[in-house]
Parts: structure tokens; C-alpha cells; sequence
């Protein structure tokens, strides 16, 4: 019970990093759904793409062939299955002790799980690889949604770069311009983009990596949508944003500072205008109870910085039970947060989707 | 789909605040496992207790009526289910307009989603109150975890209150020392205990409400447990952690600060002493790859402030479609975090219960 | 994991036969829909109603009291709850050696599932008596069911109590008229009534029991519900009835007489008339490719014979680890068959419900 | 929600009949585990192999290839996908009016259910082909199995086959030498092998097609195994027989025979010897109140004659929303029955290695 997810849509996810292939299979979809292999090819992009800066030698296509569940251009209803072949399946280039914990890794706790069977090359399963199917299945879940709801709206900005950070709360009656953004690097000050590259090139300079914070949101979000106690939006959606490797805090609305307000400030307002009801504010992040409000649904996630760096960092080799230390070789990309974004926006649309299913 | 929820173990949680009965039922239970009532109370009564500043009118005994799944004081297998009369349900002390939606509440969501048919009385089954079967069922997990797993043990401390606020990290090694904590107000600083309290009266008394962060943590968690992807621990804890009211936020290890991090320091080195797999730091708060790896699980959980306040606050009346104001009456809990450690550790004890079966 | 089921809807049995409740709870239940207690009470009093013949000291009143998700006469849509007191909880009347494993019952299976800590006073879990909480649940999916689809019936009717077959197959248009069945004893043949009681009595006279099946339909089922595969209505439904206790065949259509026929007359050949589609036999019970074609939907249930009987059987001694005798005291009802119909169409009705949501 | 199943395991089955490929993920492997791809190849030949008498044009050669899970030769405990790629993807020999509805089939429900959008050529996912990938996760299980639990041992025999039968119910302690059954062809009696080909041949001759039953049964099973109610041994196994393209019915042990006995009959009595309990018959077929007893599991599963025949059959078309007739084209299987088995304990395999973990 590992790599399942799912109420009413059901998502598969396969593969390892080295292996022959990965995957999703997407089962509960509606049929008759026109699928644009070119909006799946963009979003695919927009996780695998590297700025100059950035330049990594793994640059594999990521092309999905969809197996499956696809037929005239339009979703059929029974399971999409989507295979992406990887191209770098030697091992030479990950030569790294198979027995050295690689620290921030899942190398240590994959051995104690899988007993060592797990195939370790590149992270194997726990590779961020696997990030491509989840983008991949987000994909055919935004046109999906994009079709059945064509007002609804799923985006995500960078919020912060290691030390560098745009703005943090964000009035709701933004959100509606946010559709603007710069897909590639969606920030909301323009100048601030620089900055946040110089915080990776100098980290990459110094053999590191750092991390950042991407904030998701949802606009034109029907109020009414979710339940309270376990299946609450808060409770699907952060299931789904931890489940994307490298994520360690996921917060809704004012998130951790609604802890210092007082109930004076985080009740958010009712009011009703032209007939529709909304808040002054969004502390709660477009949710109430588990359930939407109808106003912006908001939340931040935390992402670690990048566990593979050049540096020398102590550890433990398994097998011999010992101490030791390791240096990560390869070019690796010092800051996953620049291409997070995608990934956060696929699990939102298939929580949202599988809500609406 | 609303208030189940489990993998192995199922919860089904029932009732509203001023029905006949709340409660909820645990199927999945090993059998054999001695329950003693007695340690339910505790639990029941580190939910329900109130200081002096914080006395409340309502005070529910909350006994629990176990009616299945136990026998000769142990449990049997079956499903065991737990019945909590409610003594409080004549409507009258809650005679505010029910058309009026309290801000911060779960009235217009719940309207939106039960179309009006809910039981809306004293916010019915998104009551805060709830929590007692909550509690109910993770007193029960945690006796079943301490008789299969002696050197496991879920704790909880108050972090904040409000403004007032005691050390935010903690060095994995003082963990084991946090037993030692007062159940009744779990702080660090024994002084800052007077602090907090302030805090909560002076909110009182300006009829309004504080929020507040709880820390949760696991010591002698076995290395290996939980699963990549979808099922890994963070995804599991934080579904169950946001299911509890009123939380806004949940972060492992260094949570949001892990953003403005390097790799260099976030990536906990491992090393090996006396046989024994620890990491220096635990930035991870012990889980790598959605897996523990054996250092103290540790979390934080932001709660928002009460949302049931005294003050005039701006609103709508679902019927007439008008703005209009609301004050809430009745003596609410001004910090339902003071209160809120025994439901963290449940539902922490439901969450590694399933994971252990 | 035992005792919850579902998709959409989820239930959750909880009880013991000689423990202080039994009930259900039922969550996922759309919001607003009028639930009549008497309609509960009907189902209930069919489940336990015996003849003159099957009298039996054991009378419970079978009272249900819902705790919860009903309010103002109308469902809540959040969880409604169900209680059933036990009043024959004194174990003095089941004085029987519990360590003697009654052959046919689930004393041995339970005490090796268990480990010998189940209840096992009147077969615990096990009993029969569980039923009371699914023909309860049943009793509110029927009426959500006539609610929300008028033209929808679930019925049902005796086919055969021991060597006493009525007609086993009948042709798909006289399902309609189905619905003037004596809901008390359900036979198409009238006549027929005595030679079944007559079979019933006969074997209480020997100290022995009799089986029999019932065939369970539903008209004004609507095509294309269901799903391939994995969640085809024969798999739902079936895995449904199998939870039945004594249930061991389930058929559909012709069933097992369908694996003699050819292709050509196992082929319902469909035909338009009026504007709607039908086929002129329903050799496949209404269901092609686990998807509803329209066509009433038919199935056959096996029950055994009530493994309670005064006859002196062999068996064990489980303590003793010797062969042994056992006699089951107390006067048994000689066929449950005949109270089968409720149990029958209450897992039907639960099932059909959570296909709609 | 289709085709994924499971609750320890998932699987997870995708592709239509004249797709690129069709396939399995399976979700929750133990890691470690060896997996000969011989035993795969030998499960996939027993259930495309045919008779000379059965000679099919459509010989696929049905090789799987795993692209991920696998590591080494042995399972790595992350999700275990095998892809089947389609060789006869052009439509051309299915040139039948994609609008003419073919009796039997899911044609009718199929475009119910996608509303027109499904891959109609071949059946699409309906098709029999989709029972490969079944196959294929079970030839995987039984491996599992047969890791963990040497002693237990999953087979099949053919029961009926048309008009003519095999021995219908079987001493119990006959089953532990069907070991020796001829894979291919899984008779009691040598002799009545050339009879069911007689069926066979008489139907195909005839442009019919023939039914049959097949009986499963696992030997070396432990008691203990299963649960009470809604996940008993009978509902979960039915469900996935019931999961088989063409199953109708499904009974365990005496099944719908034991409706006829007495009490006194079908109670299998327990002794004791050797310190090992069994029961002298076995009319419950190795389960009671859902749970194993440690006997023989036994049950059986009745197949409908191939729906493909090349008789003229009347029908629809459902475009013109008129009465047609239809002869299906090609030479199709006249009965499947032949190659259930392999089907059968593929699915009992999975059921098992999901009860286990």
C-alpha cells in the first residue's frame, strides 16, 4: 500500500528512476473528456525545463505515451494509463556506493523497509522522477476540470528561494490576476526573479542547494465542496502535497501565523454582494469546517532544499556498519523549488477532480 | 463520505453537539489487548479540563459507554464502540438566529454542503465537541501501542499561545526527557506557563479568543515503517492532524524553516554508535522518503484561534440574504489549544496504530 | 478490517449478541431525505416476526434509536447512527461449554481469529443477531432509495425452503408485479406456504433445521450503472449477500444453469420497442459486463440450514484438545430463511444506494 | 472506480482489446521476493493455449514485460507493473457496425455507461483479453505465495463443461493430490476429457458456443484466516470471481445444494487427531462466519457460454434506435471455459496474498 491514491479517481503510480519505465494509471475518469497531448507536453515541460543556471546533463524527453483509456482524442472512461520510458538506465553514472546512505535521502529508510531489495539506483521509487507521472496524471486532471469547469482555476506561485521571498499573504481579490504569471517562474515581483536565481547559482557555487516555498491556489472554487473531520479539504489536500518528495510543511490561509491572531482577526468576515457571498479576508484559506467557502482556496508548501549536493557530509555505509562520508557526484539541480510548481498544481487538481467526481 | 476513516484500522466517528449521542467506532483492533477504563478517562478528562480562568458553564462528564468489541476487559476483535451521551441538548443556550452564519465557523459551509438540513445547533457534527470521540478512540490506540510496543511513546507540549511563546526546535535528544511534562499544560519553560494563561484571560476578557501550536513527537519509533509516495507518514499524519478543528497548519521536523535552508544543514548526517542508526540533526523530524528512520518523529500543528467569540462581528443572514452583525453569546473557551494536546496525540496514536497492524 | 463496508456510503457494524448493543452507523447518506421511523420499524419486525410454529422465547423488541444524522425527520447527510439494546444479556441461557465448538457455527474460526478472547456468548460477532443493524441500515437506504428514484423497488421472494421449490426462474415482465408479494412470507405460489412450513416444522420436530434459498430482484433499474471488473454489480452485490451469515451460493440470471446452455440461448437478444431497449430473456439477470442493461436485476441466494439444532452432534473440546459431543440447548429457530427476505433486500438496498451517490 | 482493487495489495488493471498495450500495477509486494518470469510464461500459456479443435487466428504471443518493482530477479516491494502491448490493433477483423449491439455482450452497457465514448472494437476494456493481466498478477502472487507458504497450494479443475459433467462435490481429502492434474486440462476423469471437447467441437460446428464450470480450491490452507461480516472469505473471493468476464454464479462447498439439507447435514462435525483438527465432511467448503477453518477452500464458478457466436442473433442498432439482427464475424473461442482456470487461480491467488499481508 504504498504508490495508490484515491476515492473516486484512483491513480497508480509506477517506476523507478533507473528502471525501464514509469507511470500512472488513472482510473474513475468521466469519458468523453477531449485529452490535448500538447497541454500534457507543457505541463510536462514545465517540471522537466532548467533554467541556464539550471543546466543539468539528465535531460530526458519525458514523453507519455498513453497506453490506454484514450481513443478519438477523448478519454474513454475506463483507466488512462500514461508510460514514460526512461532513458538513462545505466547505472554507470549514479556509481556511488550502493551501501552509503546518502544523507536527506531515502537511501537508509528504503534499506530498512525494503530489507534491501529496493532498487536503489538514482533513488530508485523515491526518486523525484516520480514526480513526472504525478504531473503527467495532473495534467489530463486539469483538462479534466478545465472542461467540466471551465471558471475553475488551479495556479501556484514561488513565494520564497532560500533566504529571497516575494510576497507571503496575498489578498483574495488577487488571485483572479494571478492567471498572468509567468508559467515558467511565476513570481509576483517581476525583479525578484533574479535575485531568487542568484540564491541557487551561489549555493550551486558552493556545492549546495537550497529550498523555497510554493503557494498553491485554486480560484472560482464552488463553495459547499468536501466534509468535515477526516475527508476535510485541509485533510485530501495535504495527504497529496506531502506525498510530492521534499515537502515538509504544508499550511492553509494565514497557516502558522493564525496562531498569534486573535479570533477577532481570523474570523474572516461574511458578506453578500450582488447576491454572492464572500469574506473581507481569506485566513482560512477558503475553507471552513473541511468544507470551501467559495472564496480562493490558499496554501503554502515548504520544500527541503535539494538532498543531493557535491559536498562532503558524514554518514553510514550499511554494510559495513560504519562510519564514513560521501560526496554526491553528477551536476545535480540545486533548487527542486523551480520546477515544484507543476507538481503542487497536478495533486491539487487531483484532489479538486476527484472531489468533484 | 465524511467522518470514516482507516486502512487497517477503521474509525467511524458519529453525533452532533446537541443530539443524543456522540461517539465512535474502531474496527480492526487486535484482540486480547487489555483496556483500562481508567486511562480513558484520563484522556477524556485532559480534553474536557478547564482552569480556573478558563471555567466554562458546559461541563459534560463524558463518560464513555463502551457497548462492543470488549469483553472480560480486553478487546475482542470486533469492532469497539464507544457511546457518549450528550446531556446538554435542549437548543436553548444556543438561541442565536440559526440563519446566521458565525464567522469562522462551519455554519455557511455546512449550509452550502447539507443544503440547510444539517443539525446546526451548536455547530452539530463540526462541533469542536467531536473531539471527545476522538480522543475516546486514540486512548484506546495508545493502550494498544503501549501493550505491543512498551518503548513507543506519544507526547505533546504547547509551543505557543497567542504572542507568548516557548522553544520552537528542540534538540532531538531531549525528547526522551518530555514524559516528564505535566499532562495538564505540556510546557518547556515551566514558567511560561503564567504567560500563556495571560494570554487567555486578557483575550477573554476583551471577549475575544487566542490561537496557538502544538508540538507532537514519537520516541522509540522504529526505523522503517510508512511508505513512499501517497501513504507516507507525513501524508497519513497530516490527513489525521487536519481532520482535528481549527487547524491551519502542520510542518515535520524544521517544518517551514527547512526553506530557507541548505542542503549542508537540512540533510541530517547519519551516524552509528553502539550499533545504533542516529542522525546528528533532525531537520527531517525523523522521517526521510516519507519512512521513519528511527529519530524522534516530531511535527507542529497550528491552531487558529476559537472562532466562537463575544464580539459584534460582521456577517450574513443566510435567509433574508442581508449583511448583519452576530455576538456570539455564552461563555466559550477563549483557546481551545490549551486543551487541544490530548486530541494531537490521539489521532497520533490512530495514525501509527493503523501503521503498525 | 472486518466489519465496514463501502465506497460512497460507508457502514460500520458494531455488536455482540449478548453484549449491551448493536448497531450501525451509516455515513455518506445524502442530506434533507424524510426518514419514517415506522418504515424502519416494518423491516425490523420482518427480520424478527416467526409463525406460530417458529415461536421463539427470544423476543427482543429489536428498538432502534438514532443517535445521531437525523434531525427534524429528514437525514442530516452527516452520520446517522443507529443503537439496539441487548436485553438478553445474561449469559444463564447460553450455559453451553464454551470451550465446545458447535459445529457449522464460527466458534472454532473465531476462536482461532481471535486467539480465544472473542465474545463468544450466542456466537458473539458471529450471531445472526448482527443482521438486525444491516436490515436497519437497509430500512434507510430503501427510503433514500424511494425517495431519490420512485420508480426503483427492491423486493425479494422465498424459492425454495428445504426439498420445497417454488418456481425457480420466471420471465423478466413478471418481476413488475413482484410488488404484491405478502412481504411476511413471499412466495409466488400461495399453495406453497404450507408445504414450507410444513418442511420447517417437521425438522424443529426431528431437532433438526432446513435451508433454502431466496431470490432477490430489482425493477426500474436503470442501465448503465456499475462498472467493469474489478467493481462490477455482481462483484458488489455478491461480496454483500456472502456477508450474510449461511449465505453460500449467489447466482445471477440463470446462474449456474447457464454454464449448460449455449451461447444462442444464454444471449438475451435485445430488441427496441416504444423507445426503450429490453431483452426478451434475461438469462443474465439484468447485468452485461458488470454494467445494468435495464433489465430487472435477479439473483438467487443459498442459505444453509441453521447450524443450531438440539441433535447431538460430534466435535471438540478446544481447552480439553479431545473429541466430544455437544447438544445446543434452547429452542432454535428451525429456519431462517424464512426472516432471510429483509436481510436480503436490505444489503441490496445499501448497495444499489451507494452506486447511485 | 473500475478496475483497482484490493486492500493490502492494489492491483490495478488497464487497456482495451485493440489498444497499444494492456496491463497491471500491483501495489504492495513484499520486497525480496523471487520472481521467475518462466512461471509468468506458463500461466500466460495456460490461458491463451488452445486445442487444435480450439484453433484461434488471434495468437497473441501475450509477453509481458515488467518495467518496474523488479530488481535483480526478485520484487522490490514498490509497485510491481507489467505491460502486455496488443499486436492486432488494427481494426479491420473487427469491421462489425460499431452500432450494432451484440447480445451478451457489454456492447449496450458499455455505451450506457461511457455514453459512446468507449473503445468499442473488440469489447475494448470489456474484452476477455483484460483477464491477461489478471493472470499475470496472479502468476505473480502465487509466486509470493509459494515463498511464504510453501504448503499452500492454489488449483482449479474443470467441473462441467456444457452438458457434460466431472464428480461435482469431491472428499475432502481428495483435494491434496490434485496436485497432479494436468495444468492444461484439469479433470478428475481422464476419460471425460474427450467428451468436453465433444462439446466443444459440436457447438463450434454449429456456430454455438458452450458454458461450463469450474471449481477452485486451496489446499494447506491455515484457519484463522478472513473476517467475520462484510470482508468474510466468501466476499472478498466472490467478488473477484464475479470480477471475470462470463462468471454467473458462485458457491462454496456444498453451495446451493446445502439449501436442501438438514441442519444435521451440512454442520461439518470437528474431531481431533494428531493434534490437528479437521472436519469430517466438508458441506461449508473449508470457512465458517467468514473466516477459514483450516479444511479444504472449495468453490465453484459457472461460466456463460462465449457470447461471440456466428449465429445470426437478433439485436439493435443503436444509432438508428432500431430492431437489426447481427452474425459476429471471425472464429471466435466456443469456450472459454477451457482457459478459466488459469483465470480462476490468478484471482484466488491475489485474494489470498491480500489476506496474508
Amino acid at each position: 500500500m504504498t504508490s495508490s491514491w484515491g476515492d473516486q479517481l484512483k491513480i497508480s503510480l509506477f517506476g523507478e528512476s533507473h528502471g525501464a519505465a514509469i507511470g500512472a494509471v488513472i482510473d474513475g475518469l468521466p469519458a468523453g473528456i477531449p485529452i490535448d497531448p500538447e497541454l500534457i507536453k507543457l505541463e510536462m515541460s514545465r517540471r522537466s525545463a532548467r533554467g541556464k543556471a539550471l543546466a543539468t546533463p539528465r535531460k530526458e524527453p519525458d514523453e507519455v505515451e498513453i497506453v490506454s483509456g484514450y481513443f478519438n482524442g477523448k478519454t474513454t472512461g475506463t483507466p488512462l494509463a500514461g508510460l514514460i520510458r526512461n532513458h538513462n538506465t545505466h547505472s554507470g553514472d549514479y556509481s556511488r556506493t550502493r551501501t552509503k546512505m546518502r544523507p536527506g535521502h531515502a537511501d537508509y529508510t528504503g534499506w530498512l523497509r525494503y530489507e534491501g531489495y529496493q532498487d536503489y539506483r538514482g533513488g530508485g521509487h523515491f526518486s523525484g522522477r516520480l514526480t513526472a507521472p504525478m504531473v503527467f496524471a495532473g495534467a489530463v486532471a486539469k483538462q479534466v476540470l478545465m472542461h467540466q469547469m471551465p471558471s475553475l482555476y488551479i495556479g501556484s506561485r514561488i513565494v520564497s528561494i532560500g533566504q529571497v521571498s516575494d510576497h507571503k499573504h496575498v489578498a483574495p481579490e488577487q488571485y483572479d490576476r494571478m492567471k498572468a504569471l509567468n508559467p515558467m517562474f511565476p513570481v509576483l515581483t517581476e525583479s525578484i526573479k533574479d535575485e531568487m536565481e542568484k540564491q541557487v547559482e551561489t549555493a550551486r557555487d558552493e556545492q549546495d542547494s537550497v529550498g523555497g516555498i510554493i503557494e498553491g491556489f485554486i480560484t472560482g472554487m464552488p463553495g459547499g465542496w468536501g466534509n468535515p473531520i477526516f475527508e476535510s479539504v485541509e485533510s485530501r489536500l495535504s495527504a497529496l502535497l506531502f506525498a510530492i518528495p521534499a515537502v515538509k510543511g504544508v499550511e492553509f490561509g494565514s497557516g502558522f501565523d493564525i496562531a498569534t491572531m486573535r479570533g477577532s482577526e481570523a474570523n474572516d468576515p461574511f458578506f453578500i454582494e450582488g447576491g454572492q457571498v464572500r469574506t473581507r479576508t481569506n485566513c482560512n484559506g477558503g475553507i471552513n469546517g473541511g468544507i470551501t467557502n467559495g472564496m480562493p482556496v490558499v496554501f503554502r508548501v515548504a520544500f527541503k532544499p535539494t538532498p543531493s549536493i557535491a559536498r562532503k557530509q558524514y554518514t553510514i555505509d550499511m554494510e559495513k556498519q560504519e562510519n564514513t562520508t560521501i560526496a554526491i557526484e553528477g551536476r545535480h539541480d540545486p533548487c527542486i523549488v523551480l520546477r515544484a510548481a507543476p507538481v503542487v498544481e497536478a495533486v491539487t487538481a487531483l484532489c479538486i477532480l476527484d472531489l468533484s467526481l
